[in-house]
């Protein structure tokens, strides 16, 4: 947890003015603009903060540049059986992906699943956004998607391949969701900035330099690549990462992660092409298999067992996975604030400024 | 690779041979018999040692002791739009699983996709073999199953969860087909017990001591656990081992890692309750998503992309998952003939002995 002076604490509603402000100036619809607030609050609700607020910059920057569309509109191009394929017309990956998670509920319900590749698409936010539509739903949700190339696959130098997140939420009763949402690199890129930027070390075994060595050094990391998930067993987290960049980038007809494009590789004229970035989107309904009430209880008992098992040297208590997520998101709630790095909060302020100036973060400060 | 007198190769004929004629004696139909025969081959034939007829005496063992009724025949108990559950009552995993997974990918051949759950089935050999069958019907396979408790979960000093290894097949069309077939474990428990047997150190983040404490000592781990997938990172191996137990064991309505049987907890009158162990088996029909020759050139030019990276340091060459297991079995194809530890010939011998002494292994030794 980091010290006081580096955090703001906003209220909800402040918040929810500061996106909606800036992402309408942007000349996104009502629609859009609502779904991607919601997507970055659901993150920082959860603590997941490189998924909330701290994304406006990235998303402001790449519409105002029309590397995003932001005006574009999801468009279905294929649908058979539980099947279903749509174009994101480089639109925002949220708006995008809520239209492509609501598809995928609504024909789960029709057939038991429903399986959706998504092309054209960018950034989505927080994966689980979009796995825990499925459980409100009643159903076990899945979302898979490539990302810029940061991760070299197993046995290369090169980072070709993203750090390629998957998610898988599973509905309980008494307790919380069961709620898997990683990155199948080690760690995202993020922390190693985040430690160069403290002056601290990495752990062995998150990063290679730029000549494939392990480093310890964040700094030579920047400029090298992340590993996959597995350590010795890398070719595992490898293997994982390669498998969602062919259930989304190839089945989908777009992007695989060797071909998504990063801004820094185009020219200002070839912005519109967009990054490329590729989801996929699962829904099994579960009362095709048995009565829901039963699953959910099974899945009670099943981490009641779980969590009765004797503790490891060091471990105060077993959690299952959403589950420290989750008591965030009821924290958070109930103080009706969230807190932002003091970094992203300057940023949001600048943004402010320059695209909805009626809109003065101070004011929505709680601490 | 270890030393030609620990070994003894048997000729493709002699193998199958071996295998039906002992499985016939147990009382095994046809059919039963010759799947199962498969199933053990192919490992043997791709170099998965670990899961072909070095199995064949716990096979013969369980079936003996009534722990697995090898008479069994799978019921679907239902079947509701792309959904399927499976009843193995207690029969051989393999012939259980090959019933389920045929009737899945026909299912996707459909609908486009499937999912099928299957309760009270048995270890059901190497997990490719049934990922593999939906790529030869031009299909993406999924297999899953839960194991016996062999890990412990993050956070855990017992182990309670098994290995939960996974499956995914995709097909290609210049490459070898691209087979992912991994556990969610560091490593499967064998690996361990190699290295008791040599006298091996086993390389730490592997395993723990019955304490909890990671260990370098083979036998201590032997009377710990092993370890979830991911190093520093272990939450995340244990989510995903947690997710393929959801999948099987609680969506099938059977039993979880936590409910599964092993032998030696029953007493002899309660061995007809069996293992347990559930399973699940996905197939996604590519033809629902694009053409399946299309499909196939873009998985060709992706495998191009990754394996043009530069090369990491003492890395010689870029395998794609399934790659290794695929030139062993062109190799063994060519040569008419698998390897087997000498240990499990010599089992394999006593079990001829036992149960169909007309069949000499002797007689199939061809190096």
């Amino acid at each position: 947890m980091a010290v006081e002076f580096d955090h703001r604490r906003i209220s909800l509603e402040g918040y929810k003015e500061i996106c909606m402000s800036t992402f309408l100036a942007l000349g996104m619809s009502q629609k859009c603009a609502s779904e991607v607030t919601d997507n970055l609050l659901f993150a920082d609700l959860r603590g997941t903060n490189s998924h909330g607020i701290a994304r406006m910059k990235q998303y402001v920057t790449q519409t105002a540049k029309g590397f995003i569309n932001c005006k574009a509109e999801p468009e279905i191009v294929s649908e058979r059986g539980g099947s279903l394929v749509i174009d994101g017309h480089n639109g925002m990956g949220a708006h995008i992906s809520t239209f492509a998670m609501e598809k995928t509920i609504e024909k789960a319900r029709q057939g038991g699943l429903a399986f959706c590749t998504v092309r054209n698409s960018s950034h989505y936010g927080v994966a689980a956004y979009y796995s825990t539509m499925a459980v409100r739903a009643g159903q076990i949700g899945f979302a898979f998607t490539n990302t810029l190339p940061l991760v070299a696959h197993f046995g290369a130098k090169k980072p070709l391949t993203g750090t390629n997140p998957l998610t898988i939420a599973v509905p309980c009763e008494k307790h919380p969701d069961f709620v898997l949402d990683m990155a199948t690199s080690v760690v995202a890129r993020g922390n190693i900035v985040n430690c160069a930027r403290e002056g601290k070390e990495i752990p062995l075994g998150w990063a290679c330099d730029k000549d494939g060595y392990p480093t310890t050094d964040p700094k030579a990391a920047e400029k090298g690549f992340c590993l996959p998930l597995g350590a010795d067993r890398a070719y595992k987290g490898s293997g994982i990462a390669l498998a969602i960049d062919i259930l989304s980038g190839i089945l989908s007809g777009g992007a695989p992660c060797t071909e998504v494009r990063p801004i820094g590789t185009l020219t200002p004229e070839e912005y519109y092409k967009g990054p490329g970035i590729c989801h996929a989107f699962g829904a099994i309904d579960i009362e095709y298999f048995m009565a829901l009430d039963e699953f959910k209880a099974r899945m009670d008992r099943f981490e009641d067992d779980l969590k009765a098992a004797p503790l490891a040297p060091g471990c105060e208590e077993i959690l299952m996975p959403g589950e420290p997520e989750y008591r965030h998101y009821e924290e958070n709630l109930k103080l009706g604030s969230v807190e932002i790095a003091l970094e992203n909060y300057q940023e949001v302020k600048d943004i402010c400024a320059k695209y909805c100036p009626e809109v003065d973060p101070e004011a929505f400060i709680v601490g």
